[in-house]
């Protein structure tokens, strides 16, 4: 599906209309056209849009049009926006597109979708979550190729409508990701552990080693460097990813610090760091040498298939095509 | 220092027998026979001395004759085994070569002063800590350029002997490093904080990921990666740093703990993340905006000299020349 040629007649391939043309708003955008589907954006900011524009691509300011022509066209919406706004963005799109496909890339689930209820648009609705993204951010920053061979989490909750659901992944694959599909609740569960838990160790790591004052800082190498990289990122952007994951990072976070505080136990009685080490090491090992597989054979809308994916999802599997 | 000529004839800078010719030895060896220094080594398995002779090194597996020379050459010796032989290496040191300097380049510092004081050799004896190194082990694996630009920390306690401190630290130089100087107890609080407490968060984030399964370890990206990097590292390895460190590394986590544990009551109290996540992101720019100045005019043996030399270190200094 990435050559240049339009693909939106087909159920699957509609057009689609990104609201928020940031990092990861402008490199959808981007990724779609370049994959032959039609596409636009909104951005409630006139710079971003006369970029966006300036680059050759279809954008506007004005949020009411852009919903009016997506719900027009029978377009595919795509919610881009700063988690802070994403209630108001649901609330217009239930007002002038609600006809419409919804999803959104935001990196909590569970989260969007209760806000999508609450605005009765759960049928429209199929929440997604490309694993990409760099510190940076803006109209500028944005790349097609953001999201070649990312992973990208297409929310796959009971009841999900399968042709809403086959949009969403269909656009994925279009943007050159794998789609790994897993229900709300179990994808935020798992972000809390290998996204959200990481940002909370780097920036205790930081302050302990600052502590230290410059003796400290200045002895630091690559554990201490790659190990307080993502504290780093703008705090807002943390904070608002922890937070808006509260219950599932909760739980990560409790387990690390049982996990820690039995550390602390065997090392001071007993002078040893062997039961953390070693498991520690074990489970990295287990991380690299990890081995996904094609997910092949399940039909959405077939009988089964919502919890067909959601158990190819949980062990290890990929959609590659549809 | 780092021309191909020999320096040995000055007094701070004698032949140098490397005990160890593992990564950080092996590096050594070639570093100082670069920088004009005569220099040989020893390790006891015949295969890494026969690799560094066929690699054209002064190399032998005669620990007792290795020793020998030593005292004869008035050698600085530099001990680079494992640490659990450590002692048995200065037992060796007292019967064979007491007179000679004594360093070494083990990532503790207080315990190795402390097993030289058992052997009566603390008179010869100042500790060294090049902060370099990778997770591949074994004379293969050295380079020369190991220690370039790293910072290589030299022990600065009570009463040590200045003319054996400047022979450490121009070896310390010769082999491309800066030198921080620092008081053996407190290097080992730094590096708690910045080497050794790193190592347990990476091993409990490694932990907490694996528990979530293909589902978790396929979603994780760059902050999960970066933040279990050294998870990787040998479990005996790790263990040893830290185990050889319980002390200083109880306080650093005790301090990581209560770190964790208050962000865990604020999120789930007031669904914030803001006092650990601001924090974090400040002491991470602290480091990344830390200034190094270079440390002159303090003379090893004047008066003071040890004081202004550890207040130097501790303040971010480095010295570049002798």
């Amino acid at each position: 599906m990435c050559q240049p040629v339009r693909v939106s007649d087909t159920p699957s391939a509609p057009p689609v209309c990104v609201l928020g043309l940031g990092l990861i708003g402008g490199s959808l955008l981007r990724a779609a056209v370049r994959a032959g589907r039609e596409a636009w954006g909104h951005n409630r900011s006139a710079p971003s849009v006369d970029a966006a524009r300036s680059d050759g691509f279809d954008a506007d300011t004005d949020l009411v049009a852009v919903l009016q022509r997506a719900s027009a066209e029978s377009a595919l919406i795509v919610i881009a926006v700063p988690v802070p706004a994403v209630a108001a963005t649901l609330t217009a799109i239930a007002l002038y597109a609600p006809n419409c496909s919804i999803t959104d890339v935001v990196s909590v689930k569970a989260e969007v979708a209760a806000t999508a209820a609450r605005q009765g648009l759960s049928d429209r609705y199929v929440g997604g979550h490309p694993m990409a993204g760099t510190s940076a951010s803006g109209w500028s920053v944005g790349s097609a190729d953001l999201f070649r061979e990312a992973v990208w989490v297409v929310g796959t909750d009971d009841g999900v409508d399968p042709a809403i659901w086959t949009q969403v992944a269909q656009l994925a694959l279009d943007c050159g990701s794998v789609v790994v599909p897993a229900e709300s609740a179990e994808h935020d569960r798992a972000v809390a552990r290998i996204s959200h838990l990481p940002h909370l160790l780097a920036e205790t790591l930081a302050i302990t080693g600052a502590r230290g004052g410059p003796l400290a800082l200045g002895l630091a190498a690559g554990s201490f460097r790659d190990g307080t990289r993502v504290a780093g990122s703008a705090p807002g952007l943390v904070r608002a990813m922890c937070e808006g994951n509260r219950d599932a990072l909760l739980i990560a976070l409790d387990e690390a610090l049982v996990l820690l505080q039995d550390a602390r136990t065997e090392l001071a009685d007993l002078s040893s760091a062997a039961t953390l080490v070693e498991a520690g090491h074990t489970a990295r090992l287990t991380y690299d040498n990890q081995e996904t597989w094609e997910i092949t054979g399940i039909v959405p809308g077939r009988e089964g298939w919502i919890d067909d994916m959601r158990d190819a999802g949980r062990r290890g599997g990929r959609l590659r095509r549809l």
